[in-house]
């Protein structure tokens, strides 16, 4: 089994073992993605790049950047596996996209507007 | 190589190639997970559970659902690789805090404050 | 002096009491809207219409939700300010815009696909 | 009658001429707050304080950011009247607590933890 899918699996055996199933149809899964973004985003509030850097050397910073890193990926992942999308799959297919719509002549080292990754 | 790593190297390839990598420090990363997780949810903004399911069944619906959260992933792992952070040990060491946090006991069935996956 | 002009000196007096203009840039502004405006819809997470209803009858929930409301209000006023952008006059040409793109007899009683107010 | 009770007017009048008010409870305000929000951010996304200002020069980017604020502005002037929250008391009321919450002596020139405005 691939991490993606154990991963998977665990993040709903913690849900079903709470009965939490039931609250999370896939606008309440996307609406809790949008606020565990900005709890992430929260971190870096206030900072320019050089308080980013030095906020980011210390380790109990980092380990709180990572725990809402978590919680987006966890809401996602549930998202991507009721929907049944294969994350990596979907990740493929979009990436062909941008590469059609930004190709490289044309965009290297520019922002382009709504520079979508 | 796992799935991860994989995704993570088509990723940065996609980005170092259009020489993009100078704009993706850990603020515009975080912030721009926060736009795409918002258009996501566009996707549900005024829809009740029967109407999500009835969009959901379309094809080319699920297909700019699944870029979307496509979108979402794509910044959020390559911020978790700048940061040193591995996705799916971060997702497993939040569940455990979590697991400790909502015991099953005391929150089985109920929607807690803030009821954090 | 309107309650909006009076209302913006407040905040701009709250602000430079503490120094705090400097962090304060349209771009960390805007990315503020966006952090508050999660806060806000926590309140909602996981509540169907019902439990909403029954939630915003507490005196206290109430009032902790008007502070979410006036948290993205005070950034949002303060981003208006700096951009002298009048925000009623701003709704009022955007309302204008909206009744174009939107007439009464294409989408009465329909959501259209994101249906912009 | 004040421009902010003759505004939300407006929007109601926009609102209820369209049949839309069935749509707006207050989850789904909230959840179009954080939408539009995000849609004012991504006017920032990859830009430094230079390109910002270099970009709100512009007429036309100007209009468009102002759009986005009034959309922002328009959700939430429905949410608090649907609360029977009046925004500019609700300012008030929350500046007078951020100004015990942070002391001038305290807080005068950094940006404290999660620096709310």
């Amino acid at each position: 089994m691939n991490s993606l899918s154990k991963t998977q699996k665990e993040i709903r055996a913690f849900i079903s073992e709470r009965d939490w199933k039931k609250f999370h149809d896939p606008k309440n899964l996307a609406l809790s993605v949008c606020i565990e973004a900005a709890e992430l985003l929260e971190h870096f509030q206030w900072k320019n790049k050089a308080e980013t850097e030095e906020y980011l050397k210390d380790r109990k910073n980092r380990a709180e950047v990572s725990d809402e890193i978590a919680d987006v990926a966890m809401y996602l992942l549930e998202l991507a596996q009721d929907l049944k999308i294969d994350l990596f799959e979907a990740i493929k297919i979009k990436i062909n996209k941008n590469k059609i719509k930004y190709p490289v002549k044309k965009v290297k080292g520019r922002a382009v507007k709504y520079n979508k990754l």
